[in-house]
């Protein structure tokens, strides 16, 4: 049997016992892991020094190499987040819904773990921390598959992982990683559709295509974001400047950053000289549409790609619109439905916005920076889902479980 | 542009429309959809009898003949369905969640209509009413893909519902349906993800097979139901029989009736011979295992085919276990985790029972011919969904929506 099918049967296994495992254990595993990765820390950079070291000969540099490299911080923050996830309240068992029908039969919605969840991710070490401890926590088992790029931290993160769970009683074979980083395997996951309930792409927008193209396994995918700051007629033009700078420049490489300023022709006179000088101190490149460029000349040229492309980078595109009417026809054009703000003092503006865009979420005076499990209350996250099956925006615990129906009664019969 | 583009783009477009209309447009198109098909059943019959016409041409008999045939009783209960359908409470808009975090944003997870539903079916036609009603209901277009042998019918039902819904002044293009029955049209719709947001297929095996293999768009699948009764040592064994053939014998062609019946060993020589004969006066044939045929010879040998076959005929297999272990262990590997039902007074033998047994619907002390829309109080349904992503079990109008974040604030910025 290839390491893949064994790993994927091992973790189905393993995943009968935890749906029932009791909090208890598994939150006792969860702070075990916690201590582990802080005590284990030594173990844990050795690991990443291999990367490193691989990575820099093959290139790689700048914010990938950053986001590779642990240190003591990034650990503290790691071991922090998975005893975060353990504080929060179980949601297996959790009743959703219960009621009685006519002829007595008790009918209870209840909570259950999906079962094995898949996940196919790239760079981020911290990654494996957070996904294994959401699922231990909603009583899922998980096969990971990282990048080769950080292979070795990763399966002495994994090792770590494995020996608190074991240590704290709950089933060994519920966290299983690929050692094999190429492409035949990553294949191979994606076909392992007896074992694996849901498969989750979380990386680079190619990433998430060849996994959506390929799986035989659900989907749950995490795509771009193609996020919109609309600044309304009726909006405070120091908290839409506050807001628009903070989704731009706060973390540009991110995918809740915003990509595209939409001003009300009522106030772009009066606000965008202002927030373009802020922006452009700030190292941020403005393309503009004529209306934009009418009102402030230095600013380069849109074109028909920019008001699609997620940037991931210090640039901005401004479009000058109408109205909400217009604002929400360009959103709905453009967007990539996973973030989109307005701001506005308006009731009715505000109220016609969250009403008719279509996207994962919709804010009024709220930076698209907040789309973010940690900052939703989640604990920490298995992504921004994008898809509207199942699970829409920042996945938590709640989103890693599915639900069957307990009917109980005295022997009711069909007539 | 074709012609299932063309009307895939159509839903599409009236979906945004359908999305923020109100509950009082939208029962009123169904309403007036009742209503228009009992005035204009005789457009419906005659339509059906030139469906029925080719059926007997073409060598089709017996169930599926019933099946297509319309008269004046099911047209009545279609119209009955659709009026209950609009007398339910309307899912969309209603907070699932709602909180403030400690920045003080308001977060509310609000329940929206998932878009433009397509499905693909077959035979019979009050499908196509209770299909369109559920959507409609929950503020979904949606494109409807029958089978080649229901098609005059469906295109007369379909034209009374899109007057219907235009005479109401929901958007006329919520309802499509695809006049080409050939496969390149099914092809064709799935491959459709730009327009539709979710895929059921709604039929047989094979039919949800390839729908599941070969569609791009993310589908919903309502595979076979093979469901067991598991009578427990501490059964009332009257209860017992009665839960086992109502299973088998009430309508023993549908995906929730019983397909194997587990005895426990210590009832089981009171219960077979009883049970055996009541079943074999209604024409079931009993296949058995080795135990079981020690305690009524004269069943056959049961195949390891056949513990794990949905029959969908007067067929029961019966497997002896030792006790409850057994019996799960026996479900978990054959179950088609539709449903399964146990029969007992024993406190812990009901409580392990749901347990650990993973299946969309667990029920005690229930026949499991309850699994099912209507019954469940949903109105109707739009189908058992047998997978773990979005919906599990029957899916009614609730399973046909999603949601989005609204998070409202006063200037929020991440730090």
């Amino acid at each position: 049997m290839s390491e893949v099918k064994n790993k994927c049967a091992a973790a189905k296994a393993a995943s009968a016992k935890l749906a029932t495992l009791g909090s208890a254990i598994k939150d006792k595993a969860l702070f075990a892991m916690a201590d582990a990765f802080e005590s284990g820390k030594e173990s844990i950079f050795e690991a990443n020094r291999i990367d490193l070291a691989s990575a820099e000969k093959n290139g790689i540099a700048g914010a990938m190499l950053k986001r590779l490299t642990l240190d003591d911080a990034k650990v503290m923050q790691m071991a922090d987040g998975v005893r975060q996830i353990a504080a929060l309240r179980d949601p297996v068992g959790e009743t959703i819904e219960g009621y009685m029908r006519p002829n007595g039969m008790e009918l209870r919605k209840v909570r259950v773990p999906i079962g094995v969840i898949g996940i196919i991710y790239e760079s981020r070490p911290n990654v494996t921390a957070d996904v294994a401890a959401l699922c231990i926590k909603s009583g899922n088992a998980v096969v990971l598959r990282g990048g080769s790029e950080a292979i070795n931290t990763n399966l002495a993160l994994a090792k770590i992982i494995q020996d608190s769970i074991t240590s704290a009683g709950a089933p060994e074979n519920s966290v299983q990683i690929i050692e094999t980083t190429d492409r035949e395997a990553a294949r191979e996951l994606m076909s392992m559709k007896q074992y694996i309930d849901c498969l989750i792409p979380r990386g680079g927008k190619n990433l998430v295509r060849t996994v959506v193209e390929t799986s035989q396994i659900p989907v749950i995918w995490h795509l771009d974001g193609n996020c919109h700051v609309y600044v309304h007629a009726g909006a405070d033009l120091a908290m839409a400047g506050d807001i628009t700078f903070n989704a731009k420049v706060q973390n540009p490489s991110v995918c809740n950053a915003a990509e595209t300023l939409l001003a009300d022709e009522q106030i772009a006179g009066d606000f965008l000289p202002l927030i373009s000088d802020r922006l452009m101190e700030a190292g941020v490149e403005l393309r503009g549409c004529e209306k934009t460029r009418a009102i402030a000349p230095d600013i380069k040229e849109a074109t028909q790609e920019d008001w699609k492309t997620e940037k991931l980078d210090l640039i901005l595109v401004i479009k000058v619109v109408g109205g909400v009417d217009e604002a929400i026809a360009h959103i709905t054009k453009y967007s990539s439905n996973h973030t989109d703000t307005i701001v506005t003092q308006d009731y009715s503006a505000a109220h016609q916005f969250t009403g008719e865009v279509d996207s994962a979420c919709v804010f009024v005076n709220v930076s698209t920076r907040f789309s973010d499990g940690y900052e939703f209350g989640k604990g920490a996250e298995m992504g921004i889902s994008t898809q509207k099956l199942h699970a829409r925006g920042p996945m938590g615990i709640e989103e890693l479980t599915t639900y069957k129906y307990v009917v109980t009664g005295s022997g009711q019969l069909r007539t």
